[in-house]
């Protein structure tokens, strides 16, 4: 059987709360019986040939040969001219598509019930181009650049995504009546996507009224897909709805299988090493880890553990309304999974 | 008295149901007595020389002579070609920020109570410069602008607006994390005005983060000061959260007292003519225009009479629950404006 055998999996626990939920996480995997082996790595990034930033080379080297990747949060540097961790990772392997589903979880309450979409984000341009210029003094330009590979690549990957995962729709975000030419183009590719999968259902919204939709009432929502900005913008509005970035699970999908799923939230320095932190939404991620995998059996039983855990509302952690310590919340899920068989 | 002088608005009633939400403003202002004066002119796009979109020069004239104007929904064009004429009007006189109060509404269920934040848009640049390029095949760009000049005067605008309608903070929505030369510069600029008005709190803040902050408490947040684009958004965003469009007014105001006010919803061309548009949007942004001409007590009055009807819930027009005309609904407002002499 293909699921017995063991994997390996690129392990970033990352900084502040990020080693107790990664341990979290393995404890709750094991408990499982997940078939997957982890490989641990440090991710800060150094200063490569050229005084150029890059990640260090053993966890290239690991990412590359495991392809698949598992990260908590990664402290912002604050090095002037420094990137950002979570970009200079989309970019090593070129992660696509940034993928996040957001489904309100029974039991954590928020203003919206039956939230059920994803959001779809293309994650190697737009905005995040970093080509800026100082045109005179006073006066400065960023420069948003679309092209038609990668919105097609996008554009093909939603419609994909919502055949694998019986979606029924998806919703094209963008703002052409004002970027007639760049979000023109993503839009296009969007259209010509459309017309390959018919059996999906297609519409196109501008940016500003998905939003006013999105708060008046989600569940006409499905998958939705847009560039960069739209997609960091939307992704964080739609996490907000379903309870934020603590039960928010995260996917960055590459080409041939590569891909690092993560959770979004901060690091949490004030409550690193108190057995405090809630490891949810890196649960979730690794969670949708497990599918991406093949492994459907065992992303059921741990989601279904997880879910039971808070509905059932006896063992939290203090932001999900509980006083339970980390590790308690995740013997509660250990116990559940351990039940099962 | 100086309220008791008549000045003279321009009245740009639009398309669809304009012209009976113009009419219901109209009967409401007589029965307030405001000392208005109403100059009526249609405004659709007209090609001037050298192939120029422009509005018509009687429209024009009149806006520039009466510095004051009060709009209902315009038609999208659908020439090819043909600019936004919201667009146009806001670029015609120089209409630098686009101000949105968003107050919940008492009576008016929605998931959020107590909403009451102020969103502050550059109307004038930024990722609406309309500067594109095609690169090579298939690579475009868009230009996005960001200028010393507009930053000062929307940061400045934003901190003095707050002191004017007695609000404590401001806040600057950004992603110069990202963008870090030209969010980077309107930064700055906001930063700068922070300084100069220190009786102000200032705040600054993701982008993102504040969509995530918004859906979950909206109730955080005080004044927001943002570039064109991310106003965009977010004003629509915070709409949906006290009702939508059809009951959040709108502002956009330029140098030397001129201004135009507007309802920001469509021209609902469905039920157009059948008398039951809500008018709702269209007084309140004129009750906006009332207090930008110090008129206030003509605007309290005007604004007690509607919330008061909307609480009551007995006349209400379809999309606010009630089954009442647009007539109905007007009458039952002028009615409790009588009643108040
Ligand atoms: C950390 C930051 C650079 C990043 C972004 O803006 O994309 C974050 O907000 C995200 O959504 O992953
Ligand atoms: C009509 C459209 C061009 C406009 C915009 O994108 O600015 C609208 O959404 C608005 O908010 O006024």
């Amino acid at each position: 059987c293909f699921a017995s055998q063991m994997q390996t999996v690129t392990l970033i626990p990352g900084d502040g709360i990020g080693p107790e939920i990664s341990t979290a996480v393995m404890r709750i995997f094991e408990a499982a019986k997940a078939p997957i082996q982890w490989e641990e790595r440090n991710v800060t990034a150094i200063k490569g040939p050229g005084g150029k930033w890059m990640i260090p080379p053993d966890a290239k080297e690991s990412m590359d040969r495991n392809k698949i990747g598992l990260k908590g949060p990664l402290k912002t540097p604050i090095a002037a001219g420094h990137p950002s961790m979570n970009l200079l990772l989309r970019k090593t392997f070129d992660l696509y598509a940034n993928v996040r589903p957001c489904v309100s979880i029974e039991g954590y309450q928020t203003p919206y019930t039956d939230v059920n979409l994803v959001t779809i984000r293309e994650n190697t341009e737009g905005e995040y181009s970093g080509i800026e210029h100082l045109i005179v003094d006073g006066v400065v330009q960023s420069i948003k650049l679309i092209t038609e590979q990668a919105s097609q690549r996008i554009a093909e990957y939603a419609f994909e995504y919502a055949k694998n995962n019986q979606r029924a729709s998806v919703t094209a975000v963008h703002k052409a009546n004002i970027m007639r030419m760049s979000d023109g183009l993503f839009l296009r590719k969007c259209r010509e996507a459309a017309e390959k999968h018919k059996d999906v259902k297609f519409t196109e919204m501008y940016l500003d009224t998905v939003c006013l939709n999105m708060v008046q009432d989600p569940t006409q929502f499905d998958v939705l897909v847009m560039p960069n900005l739209y997609g960091d913008i939307l992704s964080d509005l739609c996490a907000g709805l379903i309870g934020g970035l603590g039960v928010t699970p995260s996917g960055n999908i590459g080409a041939n299988g590569v891909a690092i799923f993560e959770s979004v939230h901060g690091t949490a320095p004030d409550i690193a090493g108190k057995d405090m932190a809630n490891p949810t939404a890196l649960l979730l991620s690794a969670v949708m880890m497990l599918r991406h995998m093949g492994l459907r059996d065992h992303a059921k039983k741990v989601e279904t553990a997880c879910f039971d855990t808070i509905r059932d509302k006896k063992v939290l952690t203090k932001d999900l309304g509980g006083n339970s310590k980390c590790s308690e919340f995740t013997e509660a899920i250990c116990q559940r999974v351990r039940d099962m068989d």
